[in-house]
């Protein structure tokens, strides 16, 4: 079947890749549309470890299961789905705390130890999926995955008063946090660094502002880090209150030669710092259902899964936001 | 009169440095026994961009007051009293919110735009002030500002179940902590570099062990980095578990050649990071009081103002947990 895969060194459209073998508790899914994100190019540049299939923002139909699988699994067939990406063992300290995508011994769809979703075909859990309501389209629901990231923001931060929170990052995962920030009762700004992303929050109501423009004056209560950037950390320093929070959504591997941060500002300010990854899907399902969130204006360019390599160049172009591929 | 002075380049022994003239808030204190910490130590390498009378760690006897002082500052002359260390504006935005710690123009005693304690005399706000009680002695409330930064961590903590701390560092914090957070629900361990401190545990019936020992499991609810070295928080981040929390209660500036920090497992594990400073002096008084913590046991040396320098390099020694010095 035809797959994008990284081989450790550089990503590659392949039409060889066998096709998938379900175990009893998973589901074949045949996926209609998908989403490139930053984690896929930070796989490419070979800092994670990763070989296999590429992928983990999709939306697809369940075509088929294990010859044995149980009614709860074949269930499925047929649906239109969405589903999380960490495949959890159950039965470790982490999944016995409820705390299952912190799973000792996960895998996760095209990020580490499984293949992903960017192939005709695709294996998950049938525990992982969940159904797209009928009014939500491909093109929303494959931003089901960035979007919960962004909703996780809500369920770690306990937001009291109005607070003044900046969203640093003018991409894909930063204009979902300001979007979805913005519906709190808060005054959000989105910094960034490109003025044709920034007037998408003219759009939504979202304040916005070349972060050049900015003064860094120690004021905001939160700050959300969606820059993958070595500078972002440091300049979310300068800008949040003693005691405030900063989120960090994004990951930065170290450089060789690079800087060290001074991280004194944290213990002095006595500064908050809150790690967020992977979010409730229910919850951006919800808000997708509702219209809250327009996802939609983020879609920058239509490929499809046979463009390979080229899809993975283009989502890094700084006047791109959204690449979806079509299959 | 005797003080410690730093010049920007080196700590000195001076007996010319004039006396310290009150404001109408302040009062003017003579200092019975002054502790030397690890921020007098980072001062001295120049870092901070302090120059004058060095220290803040004290406790002493009020003796006058200006001249035109009202009664509630004139009502402290003849107590025996220690004092919170930043004086604050009353006026800013941190003031008005009640986090006058973080006053955005503080001064802080021997540590930013005030003379410090190290000092045959020296003066602070009235309102600083707290009376020592009469069977606290001065060798233990001496003690009350390092003791507060350990409660701090107590106040800015949400404690649950019985969870696994763990505390990094057996110097002078480390080993402060370490008693304070095992009157907790919890199970505390001590990890350091120096056996003959460590051995303080024992006394205190705190677990204990050499950090080259211990597996690095990310199991940890809680990490508290006392280390003050810039391989505390790496060693952190891989001994908390997901979505624990990592306790910052020192600060490390960033080497020149130093090595970049991957930050990366605070994202991918949803970690909390709380910087942690000053702390509640209420909190350390009562404990002192009711004979709760040990500190008298912290005490390596005593010397006097008049030894300078020398007391400061004896401070910085790897076998010598606090030094005291009496006036
Ligand atoms: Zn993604
Ligand atoms: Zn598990
Ligand atoms: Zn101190
Ligand atoms: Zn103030």
């Amino acid at each position: 079947m035809q797959a994008i895969t990284f081989d450790g060194k550089q990503p590659k459209f392949v039409t060889n890749r066998p096709h998938p073998e379900p175990t009893s508790g998973e589901v074949v899914i045949r996926p209609t549309r998908l989403g490139i994100c930053s984690t896929d190019l930070e796989i490419c540049r070979g800092y994670m470890g990763f070989t296999g299939v590429l992928g983990h923002e999709f939306v697809g139909v369940v075509e088929s299961v294990a010859p044995k699988a149980g009614r709860e699994v074949r269930q499925w067939v047929g649906k239109r789905v969405v589903g999380t990406i960490n495949c959890t063992c159950g039965r470790c300290d982490m999944c016995r705390k409820g705390l299952k995508e912190h799973c000792r011994d996960r895998t996760v769809l095209g990020i580490a130890g499984r293949d992903g979703c960017f192939a005709e075909q695709f294996v998950l859990p049938a525990r992982n999926l969940l159904e797209v309501p009928e009014h939500v389209d491909d093109d929303q629901a494959v931003f089901t995955e960035p979007l919960a990231a962004a909703y996780q923001i809500v369920r770690q931060l306990t937001v009291e008063g109005r607070p003044y929170i900046t969203v640093l990052g003018d991409g894909r995962l930063g204009l979902l946090c300001a979007q979805v920030l913005s519906q709190l009762n808060a005054t959000v700004r989105c910094l960034g660094k490109h003025p044709e992303k920034l007037q998408l929050c003219e759009k939504w109501g979202v304040k916005h502002r070349l972060v050049s423009e900015v003064g860094l004056r120690q004021d905001q209560d939160i700050v959300v880090d969606c820059t993958a950037s070595a500078t972002g950390l440091p300049m979310a320093m300068q800008m949040v209150r003693p005691r405030g929070t900063i989120v960090l959504k994004t990951t930065v591997a170290p450089q060789v030669d690079g800087k060290q941060i001074d991280l004194s500002p944290l213990v002095i300010n006595e500064v908050n710092v809150v790690g967020s990854r992977c979010g409730p899907f229910p919850d951006a399902l919800a808000a997708l259902s509702a219209q809250q969130i327009d996802v939609v204006s983020l879609i920058s360019r239509r490929m499809r899964l046979s463009d390979g390599a080229d899809a993975l160049r283009t989502a890094r172009r700084s006047d791109v936001v959204k690449v979806l591929l079509e299959v």
